[in-house]
């Protein structure tokens, strides 16, 4: 779990990933020496902060999102959503500006409309522009991992597990998931043009729910705001049964992943979104069970041998 | 009318088109050898579950959908919205699971928060994800036609209807219009860098309201939430003057179609909404006169062949 | 500013942009042989109702959008709005349907669920789908100039402005902007594909809010409803600083650009908005400062060379 927790460390809010991109292609290249495969390595000038991995002849990708949700400063300390974060008051905040290091505090605050406004408390202005994240913390027992930015960190971390033994496949790490999308549509475009790739699994984590809870399994998403096709679900579904592997059906109406954006790009792609799931959404507090995280690293192993 | 009546039958909600593609390709295999010209048939791997018809030499494509809106179990019987159906409580609902078909009725009730959740009154638990959609009931008179899934059901029907005399041009039916589109992008995508085909004509039903009403002739939109180019439409509304068809000018803020989704895919295509107007729209008593059906096929044979 | 007050006096709402189109390419004819240097002029089937001139070998283009707000006539002479236009009852407006000239006076009431429904004033009925956009009225000082419109016949004046001595670079006039895009797609796609053109300049209006005050030099936007990516946005800052063009950098919640469709798009580009700022946002009465349009010309003029 050192990955995991160097990933929830590393400051990349949704616009600003380029510090995971280094880390993460540092990562990759003092390590692949030990995976089973080595892929080929895509990423710079036509791909903005976006990473892709392309392993063997392969026929699905994985995709893993790199941003998180957080604050940019907007005037006199004001700030202002990157995606959607739901820290309460009192939430510790960090990043950097001009002056240096900020390590402030969430300040939450009705307006006279009783809309919830927001405030860093600092002891200084700090610069406009600058972005905050929730300052990790990250916790560890024979249960539970728990952190800020699980979502994704831990669906980034397990397309690398996955990624240590691929034969055929493609790893994609992505970035705006949380703000909207904006990199999906020209990776599924690179993906489906030269490889002929067009079927996809979101890496991605999910929420404790009356129907999904903890130490069930990994869950497949059946839908969210998006539907996945049927007939690919079915087929995933079908895999699921026969590994063995603990999963659980997830149905709900809300949220979306990098599946919606794939499914709004001018490319014929399936998707179907497969993680663990969490307590404490968007939050500092994060909180995976470990069998699950287990049954996802799993179930992803198995798919991409299978599907 | 027989052939309107099947596919309104057929349980197609967005995201499970796939029934009805293959009724469909069925359907056009056996009867297309009476159709004035035959056309190349384009479908499966890299189209998904849409189906394009190619007739000649194409320069403008008409679009119906195939799915219709419905719900998706959730946990516990709950129920949650494939698009927006409309339908009281009291519907019938029909569908299969694991254990067998499902036939079923909605109860609707409000939650703490005064808004509406939607249950299915079964003798037991429903498989999660199963999909359920109104039972047909069609009812046919002098005047009207009636049944769920009019829309568009009666759009594909009217497309099926053009393609038997069809000399020059593209029918293609897409997908998941009903739940934020997802197949119109590449569907643009072939048309317009394998076809150069950049017009389209959305076969689609519309609504009876204080500006359109039954009995008036075919609806010809010059905008809803979306708003076609108005070169294009001034074309389409010179020439349907010139027809003579009974036609109405639709002018409404809202509601939208694949019209949306061409208009925001990176092809510089043209469309214009046109189809009969319903009364009850998404539920399970769409009402349709029979003099706007006829007008609706009348001037999409005459736009085909002068646009 | 001439050519400024031509600009803000032609009618041209989203959807109806052709009357511009018409206006630029003739403009543009009459007067490139003053410019430093001739651009290539792309227009015509391929691009709707668009314009592209490319100049020299570009990496950078410059974005500006040729549509602005307005009014559809509905039934009975109500008014479905194009894009989000904010007059107040009284505002005069202009259009021209099969009878005439239109020159008529917005009302604005409120209806059963305190929703404000808006209506032309005028002694006969409007043609169905006729667009009324603000009647030109514009003012000019020695410290502002104010008519509707400068959001963004401003942004296109500035285009212009620079595109007169601009050696290397690409400059875009847009189409539906204001109402939900849909011409951005495509010439993202021909400038990724076919000049490699993957940096944006979204030259466009921005607001005077506590942040952001007239006469204090052009904004750039570190942020709106969509986020840049920051490598280039810090690219951009730092060449800002380098330049001594008087500048403030904006952070804003609300409000996007086609820098938020550029984002979208299936293409990697980079996007940043900088505009002067007005008062009176959507109103007959944008208001703007003539030194932060002076501003404004000269970044465009700096980045175009050094980015």
């Amino acid at each position: 779990m050192k990955l995991l927790k160097q990933l929830c460390e590393i400051h990349a809010p949704a616009g600003s990933e380029y510090k995971m991109t280094d880390f993460l292609l540092d990562y990759i290249k003092n390590n692949q020496r030990s995976w089973k495969n080595q892929p080929e390595i895509i990423s710079g000038d036509n791909f903005q902060d976006c990473i892709v991995l392309v392993f063997g002849k392969p026929t699905t990708a994985i995709f893993a999102h790199m941003d998180s949700v957080g604050y940019t400063v907007g005037y006199k300390n004001n700030l202002i959503k990157i995606g959607g974060p739901s820290a309460k008051k009192g939430a510790k905040l960090v990043g950097e500006d001009s002056k240096g290091k900020v390590d402030c505090t969430l300040l939450a605050e009705e307006d006279e409309h009783q809309f919830l406004t927001f405030t860093a408390d600092f002891d200084r202005e700090i610069d406009r522009g600058t972005t905050l994240t929730f300052k990790p913390d990250f916790r560890e027992d024979d249960d539970f991992v728990q952190c800020s930015y699980m979502d994704d960190r831990l669906g980034m971390w397990n397309a690398i597990k996955v990624a240590e033994s691929l034969e055929n496949g493609v790893v994609s790490f992505s970035t705006w998931e949380e703000h909207g999308g904006g990199s999906v549509g020209y990776l599924a475009k690179y993906l489906y043009e030269q490889l002929n790739v067009k079927q996809a699994l979101i890496s991605d984590i999910t929420w404790v729910t009356e129907g999904i809870q903890h130490n069930k399994g990994v869950a497949i998403s059946m839908r969210d705001s998006g539907i996945p096709r049927r007939t690919y679900l079915n087929r995933i579904i079908d895999l699921a049964k026969e590994s063995k592997i603990p999963f659980q059906l997830e149905v709900e109406s809300a949220g979306g992943s990098d599946g919606n954006s794939l499914q709004r790009s001018p490319y014929p792609f399936d998707w179907c979104f497969i993680g663990a799931p969490e307590d404490n959404v968007h939050t500092p507090d994060e909180k995976v069970h470990k069998n699950d995280i287990k049954a996802m690293v799993d179930i992803y192993q198995y798919l991409m041998k299978h599907l």
